[in-house]
């Protein structure tokens, strides 16, 4: 199909440009997370989450990525920590040259970098952007079979967030199910449970992201 | 931005093709519905419930677009009706080329074509597929943000339903936020309340849906 041809081209130049932005978050040292999920899914209360309990330790920049409008990096913004926005208008993803536009903004070393890529399963898996990590959430009313049909996203996460387990009674969703699908992309998948809304579960996240940035530290100071 | 130029030839050429489509489907005086929403917003149970309440009066056929496999179309097979299946494999939507590959697999006149689309709020809005009219499904889990947040599949959806009406006392989604949102975007939207899961609200859906199609077919034999 012709589209997939011309699409090519843009996927090997958004590869070259996405290592060119990594090699200038590795001198920063910055453990840098490209979060992906479907609209809802709990993005931002994820990053909310993360940013309150981390952020008195680390040094945090936020880079808010969304068709229009700032509803989430203002909701961010309230906790204190540096927001930059991405608008992407018609784009259904960042890219790494919308995340190399960004990057002159970045005035000092963050310890964490957290993505909020667009709502969508699909798009945002096949660019990247420079991060470490693309990390899926799941939520609960989606239900436990889109690892299976979105298997590129969970086929590259190294990180799958389980979220809304607060909305398990309610809903047709198998825990075990869903994790079945998700370690058949792969194998290899960390999978928390947790529901963002409560705050069950995140404990593990706090240790598993402090554990991450310090190695991150370590090893680019070896 | 290079990948804009790009698609923009693809886009008109899509839409040619939607038009030929378009009269294809309007010969056999069928009502081709366009349904979009996220991952588990609910399309395939709101296809599940039109199909079980109209299959005994009007001829239907589902057209499922996944990117992979076929748990959808299996389960709606189980009602009895007609089914073809489009897997896009990386494509994040439907197309009207896609859609043209499967016009010669339908052999009969149905009254009423669902098209499931990939579970995208984004490129599917972007690609006519020959459709009537798209219909736009947001569920409440999902929050009431998201028209602002994705706002062109709103701006062109005819109808949006608002499903899981059920987890409304357990999610933070005010309907009224909700239509205002969608009616900001779209003015002339029809709007549905409703929970796919216990039916409520789709009789005034099987009542809206009945009147269309009894409307296209006296427009194409007039």
């Amino acid at each position: 199909m012709k589209r997939i041809k011309i699409l090519k081209p843009v996927l090997v130049s958004n590869q070259q440009r996405a290592k060119e932005n990594r090699s200038v978050f590795d001198k920063t040292n910055s453990l840098v997370i490209n979060i992906i999920a479907s609209p809802g899914a709990g993005k931002t209360s994820f990053i909310k989450n993360v940013v309150e309990h981390l952020k008195k330790e680390y040094s945090i920049l936020v880079i808010e990525g969304d068709i229009r409008g700032q509803i989430d990096s203002r909701a961010i913004s309230r906790l204190g920590v540096d927001i930059v926005q991405i608008n992407t208008a018609t784009e259904c993803h960042l890219d790494a040259y919308m995340t190399a536009q960004v990057l002159p903004q970045i005035k000092k070393k963050y310890d964490l970098i957290l993505v909020e890529n667009v709502g969508n399963l699909v798009c945002p898996a096949e660019f990247e952007i420079g991060e470490d990590y693309k990390l899926a959430i799941l939520s609960t009313p989606e239900g436990d079979d889109k690892p299976m049909k979105y298997p590129l996203l969970f086929h590259l996460a190294k990180v799958v967030v389980i979220n809304k387990l607060d909305l398990l009674p309610y809903v047709d969703f198998s825990i075990k199910e869903a994790r079945t699908a998700i370690k058949r992309e792969n194998p290899k998948a960390v999978i928390f449970e947790v529901s963002a809304k409560t705050g069950n579960g995140f404990e593990e996240i706090y240790r598993h992201l402090e554990k991450e940035i310090n190695a991150k530290k370590k090893k680019n100071t070896d």
